[in-house]
């Protein structure tokens, strides 16, 4: 733990333990990378990332400005946050979100080229569990415009918020009703590209997005 | 718009119209601001949003460190991603997701304490409609703990990927399935407190967020 990862307040929900910094990573598609741009202004890029092991990939065209800038080596806090709920106490004050929240500090490395291939079947069976086995293999022109980075599991922190809505007695005493309203991402039934040709059944791995949903 | 807003790739996802900003904005309860740190490092935080017409309204405790940076005028700029669905392409490189993805660039400023307890009602009206008439009004000593910053909505940028797989004619005329996959967002039925008070029902503020969804 840094300076930059020690919570300096709500110290209660921090969490220590990898399996947890895990589960949330392993869930949640998309991610938040903050860089600075060259007149030292902030910028935060949308990026979907894959858990591998001890490190976080991320993948993109050899075209984007941002992974470029990344692939460079810039100084990089990735915030990867899920929402799992409204906290609804009896005053607006206490009422709040259920929510978890990693950061993550560091700096990409580029994936050599060799690599690239493996890694990208792992986005996609992580994205759609299956479906590398019902496509082509990817073309040497598409490995090579896409760039993986990798953002190691290394200085990182984790603010958990799961417990029930935190009311002084007088509240507690009053009228006002109190819970928790769980959010869910759920996946709907799939829909057939307009072009789909006649007789192709839906694969495993999208009805596997439903069922599990 | 700006230097910083004209996409610089994937410009066909560019949108420039205020109503879907506000749409975006006005469906998604968390954003990500980014700082720089003392160190000239970047930091993302995650924090709930309210659009409050031409601005965005975020909220905090004055003991936080980056609401505090933020409420000096550091310059940020704030990501807002939805993610709408899994687009399933016949191939992997093509296959992607539908989000919506909106960055604005300024800084903040933090209204003044007469303005306080308006904003922070329409914050809990905007996450829970209906609440601010079922609970008491705010304590003098909650609103002097909580600051309300407010971001211009002035320089900014909206991507918007929602189309069908773009598939070569190879691939089209291959085996493999493709589509879409539309994600949701939605609330799951209410959870008393361990310590609600027996006969108070679970109000319409509550049960309208599970209804909607």
């Amino acid at each position: 733990m840094s300076d930059r990862t020690r919570l300096s307040r709500l110290r209660e929900k921090a969490r220590t333990d990898r399996a947890s910094l895990d589960a949330l990573l392993d869930s949640t598609l998309v991610g938040h990378f903050g860089l600075v741009d060259d007149d030292g202004r902030p910028v935060v890029v949308p990026t979907a990332i894959v858990r591998d092991g001890d490190r976080v990939l991320l993948h993109g065209s050899t075209g984007s400005r941002w992974m470029r800038r990344l692939a460079d080596g810039a100084p990089t806090c990735l915030t990867v946050t899920a929402l799992d709920g409204y906290v609804v106490a009896r005053s607006a004050f206490e009422s709040s979100l259920h929510y978890r929240s990693a950061v993550l500090f560091g700096s990409c490395t580029r994936l050599p080229d060799t690599e690239v291939e493996v890694a990208l079947d792992r986005v996609t069976e992580r994205m759609l569990p299956g479906r590398t086995a019902e496509v082509r293999r990817p073309q040497r022109k598409e490995l090579e415009a896409t760039l993986v980075l990798a953002l190691p599991i290394a200085e990182w922190s984790l603010k958990v918020s799961d417990g029930w809505p935190d009311d002084g007695p007088d509240d507690v005493a009053g009228p006002a009703w109190a819970g928790v309203v769980p959010l869910a991402h759920v996946a709907r039934g799939p829909i057939a590209a307009p072009d789909l040709r006649a007789g192709i059944a839906c694969p495993p791995s999208v009805t596997g997005l439903t069922s599990s949903g």
